[in-house]
């Protein structure tokens, strides 16, 4: 086990009726920056109930809407500038992870001195930022439950992302009803982000820390079990809970503890949504299947404890079980819609290049756990895919 | 899944060598009171390592040793005045979850208006307590990650617990090194101890709530493996390393998200122990298999899972899979030196009524996550043991 600090102070609330519980976690008296998407919350019943918490506790509000998925830099700055206007002090984030992403650059950017943009660009300080909650729509992301963003820039075709501990939303709100109206592309791609959260923490070698392995098998294989019952219709309310309590829990830094990590197929996909505008869970299923295999003997010993852990494979060599480990991975990604390649896809035929050449040139290869992921080595990656 | 809220700031700092830390994380110009129990820091090098932490910080600090275990609030309150006297405002507990528990007391008893015994007899309303860091020294308790508290008084033969946000650690410092003096007999209550809280948390019946179920089997398996080695000698640090993990992780709030908890063995292991001075560790070994007996029918559904899942018993009926869980249970408290039964002290004739009786008083009984254990069960479930 490798020395780690866990620190998550984010109060989860969980379950049916809580949305109310708003009126009780935003402090008295604050102004409220009320920000959502692209107006799905006005047609689930969810814009309804967080504007009667609001008015139940007597705040004043302002509302912005429209934060799209990947959400975009120079759409947060307009909300950026409603709040520094109207002197908001609290932001309330509802909608998926894009709209929490949203606000926690938001939140960073408001008191910020200087341009905002550097925040991301350049890693500039942050010192302080505008306290925030969340009301969850979409299990996928985690950033519910933990302190990081990933914001995009048209202009640039860039997709970066920050973290600072300011930006600790102080509440998440998980209702599972709020679930109930996702259209199923947007079921099935939060349950592959939640899934490939797991595994870049989760397959590496092994490192003598059983208890964080097993808290991250139990995560895959709630995953697994209860995906086919969170894509049916109508929706199933204890599969939806645990998929939300999964999805939070896949990335609030529990899995992590004491862990290598690899990140690698989080780094190409990234740069894969920022030059296509392919979904990121889409993309994670994409890359994934390539990582595994350029770096297969380095990882296949995991490969074997995840085969057997969460697939139930037992028989055959440790090269068998890890190959047929990544086959059912892929058949899990395919079972919710997601596809495991590219080949869907209308894609520049350098995107391969373009990929490799970006990440160099943000020194951000080489990746993964050894660290030795190179240019090449990502070029080939994509080019699998 | 039931609802819940989960929320644990705890900063955990965890790994060999992070006694150090303790100069970042505690306020710079803080007055602390240092606080520890009998003394084997002292001999174990990790009294020397936070003197060296206190002095690097340039922080003024008082000591106050003998905090004993089951800490009594006779001594606890010589530490209050102590804190009073020196108005000191920030109190590091270095030992096991007895000193953490003493510390929490402290912490709150400092600043109350009042009769401090009233935060434990009566839950008289704390309204502030005193900041409070951790350095653990023994994995048992998991009052390194949370808010109760329990405190025993000599002269009415209580145990009384209470709980408060004010008394969360700010941070916790596990570095499994500071176990490796442990005695065999505190090493093998400390397995029996975060066991028994995960088996309290566990053991119901299913409530739709798999991923916190696998939680839980994650901690209990982890244990399961580590157990033999931890308890060898030389130490072993991976295995210590899993330990103070799984004992931080068994009472942290996790496991028990979103489904019913029994807590009948503890209720009545600590009226056990502040009648007869009996290790709490034992208490709960001892009284578990009678609560388990009793409530063998609306407990077998989730005996059996753990029986699949823990000791991975899968042959037998429904029935003959839990009894098999429970008689494994039990050879797995032996096997690291706690007795499951109370055969071997010497106890008065009436005991088990004595602890009915003190139950029924304190309105504490029925117990249970049905809250059915009455005061006869509980004089039933004392005398099987």
């Amino acid at each position: 086990m490798d020395n780690f600090t866990f620190h998550n102070p984010v109060r989860l609330i969980f379950g049916q009726g809580q949305i109310a519980q708003l009126s009780k976690e935003i402090p008295t008296g604050a102004r409220v920056l009320f920000a959502f998407g692209g107006g799905s919350i006005k047609t689930n019943g969810v814009y309804d109930q967080v504007v009667a918490a609001l008015q139940g506790a007597g705040l004043h509000w302002a509302e912005f809407a429209g934060i799209e998925p990947n959400p975009r830099y120079e759409t947060l700055m307009q909300a950026v500038e409603l709040a520094r206007r109207e002197k908001l002090d609290f932001i309330l984030a509802v909608g998926g992870g894009s709209v929490a992403d949203g606000c926690k650059f938001i939140a960073a950017a408001i008191p910020f001195v200087g341009d905002p943009w550097d925040i991301l660009a350049k890693r500039a300080r942050i010192t302080q930022a505008v306290p925030m909650g969340i009301v969850l729509t979409l299990p996928a992301t985690g950033s519910e439950m933990n302190c990081f963003a990933v914001v995009s820039r048209d202009e640039t075709h860039e997709k970066l992302s920050f973290g600072h501990p300011a930006v600790w939303p102080k509440f998440s709100v998980l209702d599972p009803h709020s679930t109930y109206s996702l259209p199923p592309r947007q079921l099935g791609n939060g349950i592959v982000d939640a899934y490939v959260h797991v595994l870049e923490q989760y397959l590496t070698f092994p490192a003598a820390a059983p208890l964080t392995d097993r808290l991250a098998e139990a995560v895959l294989s709630t995953l697994v079990e209860i995906a086919p019952r969170a894509m049916a219709n109508p929706p199933d309310y204890q599969a939806r809970a645990n998929l939300m309590w999964c999805a939070a829990m896949a990335l609030n830094g529990l899995v992590g503890s004491g862990v290598p990590q690899d990140w690698a197929t989080h780094y190409i996909g990234h740069e894969l949504t920022a030059l296509s505008g392919i979904d990121h869970a889409r993309t994670l299923a994409a890359i994934w299947p390539g990582v595994m295999a350029l770096k297969f003997e380095a990882k296949k010993a995991k490969l074997a404890q995840y085969a057997e852990r969460v697939w139930n494979i037992r028989d055959g060599s440790e090269d068998e079980r890890a190959l047929a480990a990544i086959a059912k991975t892929r058949a899990f990604f395919e079972s919710v819609g997601v596809p495991t390649g590219l080949s869907s896809y209308d894609l520049p035929a350098d995107i391969a290049a373009q990929i490799a050449g970006r990440l160099a040139a943000r020194h951000q290869a080489p990746l993964g756990e050894h660290g030795d992921i190179d240019s090449a080595m990502v070029k080939r990656i994509v080019e699998a895919a």
